[in-house]
């Protein structure tokens, strides 16, 4: 994490949701390079430019069953005047190459064995008698079960161009060439490239590890039994699923209660494994606020961009927000509000832009798309707040689910989308045009 | 898996995309569900209706730091008039709830903290002089700070009706209501709503285990060096990783020799932890095709549904094929070609809607659109093969990346779509509409 970017000194200041994704967005670097095993560098960014080291394919090869031969011995030939040929022996995919194909000679070949010195062309066996005298067969009998195969003669019923059925060395990619540029995603097609020109590991950004951790006294863990007052944790569930779902290696801590001393030492704790702490709850302007008590004093002051801010955001739900680093390594740090409706937008517009960012994609946003507001009644919005409503998406309209209350997890749970209301807007008319960020 | 579907009897039958697609379908079955931690849950289908056990919120409780006061004790206060009330204490999420408010008094409340009894609305603080006997403030000093705050007078400058800044019990939702619907996937929100209601496991379709292995003795490991006529292995690279894309938990078998004893050995061994087996090479017409010879005779005939059918398909690249089951458990398995290009479109094609129903998804196969051809030249295709190319896609239009052949893993790593060329068409002129499959 790099020096924090400058930031309104006025505590009370009303950030925009781009001013504090800006400066979260300024100051989350990507997280360093290392040399990964190439499975394990799946979805992760190369920052190499890979170059081919051995052409692909390495060496003129059959791309079919068949028998290599020579083309004038082939020329002419039909099911009714077949060339005859001898057959010299087997080239397997892989087997040793001794092989020579002289004048009137075939070699029974297979897909992907090299083509032979002396032959010019693969006729497939399709187009022999496959060496029993008879008439066109459909394939070779297994080796195992007919070793005579491999010998003996062989009637060719059709002529074959000079390279006829042959992949030429390096037809694929040649030595030398650029495989694959600094900045790519690695997907299943990416993989399939680098193991075939022999690359077994590869230099990437590694996914980052996000520690998710909730606060709040209040919280129990499901399956245990509720007392007075108490209510299930479910953000740190729930944010996990959210850092997984970006690209993150995400560890779920247990909720903490809201005990300053507590909480700093339980980060402190986690700070090893973490490239990214993620805290939900006691960030608002209540007297148990633990992790605004906690965090907002730990910079230290010789050290620039330790520390961590609290602020609030001209949006709904989401309004309190903290952000800034914690420990040594300046680990960055997103202190999310409470409420399973805010925290999940929050994770959503702020989180997962920062894990993104540290793996070093390039996008890191959700989609968004226009889409054509379907209601019942109009949408009110608070004038000055950019307001995220749940809601479900489907051939270019939107309609809400649910109320606007950032306790509203089960209205979450059937929506696919946010509706965006700006901060100007006080209430969207049914039919509306309006932008929507689509989720998962 | 059930038992296998009637097939084709005639060996030399030429299969139709959806024929064998059909085929694997109507005989993979959804894996039997398990009870799972929420987390070890996510991108599941749930097989449970589940119910809400306890109302959520549970008791009602406040949105706001504030105050808890009964309304006729705030009725017409305003800053230049505030109400003053006795503060009785502190009621903070999750503590004790034994305050009790009566006329005159107010309870200081924390977001999420229930409300006591006597209280019927909530002031939030920004409404008071947070009991500093000034002018409206806009936070709580932190209760370790300044403990003296939760005693002593408060003014509260504005009314509230009944109810206000109260999430009333049940709001969210209410014992007895359907939370999931059976079937739903498991993503962060629907996680979310389980945690939030307690459920810390849920009944659930697990993820595959899918055992991936490459066949060829021609077949070395990538970072080893290539002796004659090798090349390295990609396909159990490759198919490895889309295995995990679509859903499954994927391992990888290093390649297997063209030799049918140890290959029999190496899929007996592997059985243990396969849900779904894929092989790649060594199913096509040559002398050493292994998986033919190892697999085509395996299946008993006491029980039906056991062993592996070879068939050649109506399609390229990806023509030969196999498909059946192996083992007591009558594992499923699917022979792919060894060609790098056609075993990657022949897993999108038939592993991967194969991995996705035995997860018990309804959406098997990835999308697919109509786009515009762009090329300078016409393409063509085998008359009677539905042909697979690659490509990419922009804006409703779609360009082919690379040649047709099925070894030019290249240009496969440069696609993002499958541009399909129907069975009946030779040529396809540039802005024709053709079917686009969406990769990744």
């Amino acid at each position: 994490m790099s020096n924090a970017a400058p930031r309104p000194a006025d505590p009370e200041h009303l950030w925009s949701v781009e001013e504090h994704l800006e400066d979260i967005l300024a100051t989350v670097r990507p997280l360093d390079p290392i040399e990964l095993n190439l499975l394990d560098a799946q979805g992760c960014v190369l920052v190499e430019d890979v170059t081919v080291a051995v052409s692909l394919p390495p060496f003129d090869n059959s791309s079919m069953d068949g028998y290599a031969v020579r083309v004038a011995d082939v020329a002419g030939a039909s099911e009714e005047f077949p060339a005859v040929l001898e057959v010299v022996g087997d080239i397997a995919a892989g087997g040793p190459g001794s092989l020579r194909v002289g004048p009137g000679q075939a070699a029974r070949i297979m897909t992907g064995a090299p083509l032979p010195p002396g032959a010019e062309a693969v006729v497939p066996v399709e187009w022999t008698d496959g060496g029993l005298g008879g008439g066109p067969v459909t394939r070779m009998p297994a080796h195992s079960l007919a070793p005579e195969a491999a010998g003996g003669q062989v009637q060719v019923h059709r002529a074959a161009a000079a390279r006829a059925h042959v992949r030429a060395e390096g037809s694929d990619v040649r030595a030398g060439d650029r495989a694959l540029d600094a900045g790519t995603v690695l997907g299943p097609p990416q993989i399939a490239l680098l193991a075939a020109i022999g690359r077994g590991t590869v230099r990437v950004r590694p996914r980052p590890r996000v520690v998710v951790l909730s606060t709040g006294s209040e919280l129990v863990q499901p399956d245990e039994a509720l007392a007075d007052g108490q209510i299930y944790d479910s953000n740190s569930f729930a944010l996990t699923a959210c850092a997984r779902d970006a690209g993150a290696i995400a560890y779920r801590v247990g909720a903490v209660p809201d005990d300053a001393e507590t909480l700093r030492s339980t980060i402190e704790d986690q700070l090893v494994r973490a490239d990214l702490m993620v805290t939900t709850g006691g960030v608002s302007v209540g007297a148990y606020d633990v992790v605004k008590e906690a965090l907002a004093h730990v910079g230290d002051e010789d050290e620039p961009g330790g520390g961590v801010e609290f602020r609030k955001l001209a949006m709904q739900p989401g309004k309190p927000q903290g952000f800034g680093s914690v420990g040594p390594d300046h680990t960055p740090l997103l202190a999310l509000p409470g409420n399973p409706v805010s925290s999940y937008v929050s994770f959503e517009l702020f989180v997962r832009p920062a894990i993104r960012t540290l793996m070093g994609l390039d996008d890191v946003h959700r989609p968004r798309i226009q889409a054509t507001l379907v209601t019942d009644t109009a949408l009110t919005s608070p004038k000055g707040r950019r307001q995220f409503l749940r809601g479900t998406v489907a051939d270019g309209s939107v309609r809400p689910v649910g109320g606007a209350g950032s306790h509203l997890v089960a209205a979450l749970a059937q929506a696919d989308a946010l509706i965006v209301v700006p901060e100007d807007v006080e209430s969207v008319e049914p039919g509306t045009e309006v932008e929507v960020v689509l989720l998962g």
